[in-house]
């Protein structure tokens, strides 16, 4: 009985990302601004690791890069170009020393996740976004995207690893 | 049909999960080695994302917790202690500096995950391992479970955070 309970939310969060995806394939067909750049994809929190990074600087977080099950399965499978409809999630968190962790540790080494600060994605449209490597870039502040223009500098960044279709982040096992 | 297919995939991963936690409880009962001290979980690497930290020092390294469905579900809901088959995985990765990274972000801040380094689990089973917090330790090297008497020292530095049964990691939103 629970495995059916199970499978029902299978079937519902699956119709959920199709309903997503349907509205931005319906922003790319008639000009109407898409999901993707007004709401977070549902379920993004949820989905399969790709990797972790650190940057230190002005950014100064930690970050968690995830993706949906279209992206997993093309690092897991080396696929390149990624396919239509990969979505990769770039989370990212206030970077803390953790005084609790180190007392554990016996030394000033450890270092956590804080507050969120914001989440930026890569929605792969071939079609869409077919002026930047088929990639559309967003972030949003607190849920909310931001402007555009903020966002007008992303793809030349990505620009140098071309040939991992402008994708930085690597998979890790 | 698509759909169906994946409510069949859905539904195999259950049942392998529940397989799993089967034989663990035979373990308990019977005295029997568990799988949980001799083998990965299955699946552990598409769980869901609970935090990321960093471990400086002789660790160097950064790294991923993930969690099974129960521990996810008791965190997001704030339940403690956790419940009898909660999973909580650590996967950790030595800690590099990405020089393709530092290129495009203009300075040398960036840090990644390179090779992993080994995945530690706790287990909640609250009979079987009642005298450490009902939480078992256990931790893979090369996909290898490594000596219990590794472990012995694993729940003494736990004891601090007693008040979160146990669990240093907190959820990151």
């Amino acid at each position: 009985m629970r495995r059916i309970v199970y499978i029902v939310i299978a079937a519902i969060a699956l119709v959920g990302g199709i309903a997503w995806r349907g509205s931005a394939s319906a922003g790319a067909d008639g000009g109407v601004v898409s999901d993707f750049e007004t709401a977070l994809p549902p379920g993004y929190r949820d989905w399969r690791l790709i990797s972790v990074a650190h940057e230190a600087g002005k950014l100064n977080d930690i970050r968690a890069i995830l993706g949906n099950d279209i992206a997993v399965k093309a690092y897991r499978d080396g696929t390149l170009p990624f396919p239509d409809g990969a979505i990769i999630a770039r989370l990212a968190w206030n970077y803390v020393s953790s005084e609790e962790n180190n007392k554990a540790f016996g030394g000033p080494q450890s270092f956590v996740a804080g507050t969120p600060t914001n989440v930026q994605f890569m929605l792969k449209d071939s079609q869409k976004y077919a002026s930047t490597g088929g990639w559309g870039f967003v972030q949003f502040d607190d849920g909310k995207p931001v402007e555009a223009a903020r966002l007008s500098g992303c793809f030349a960044c990505h620009v140098p690893v071309k040939a991992r279709d402008f994708v930085y982040t690597k998979y890790s096992p």
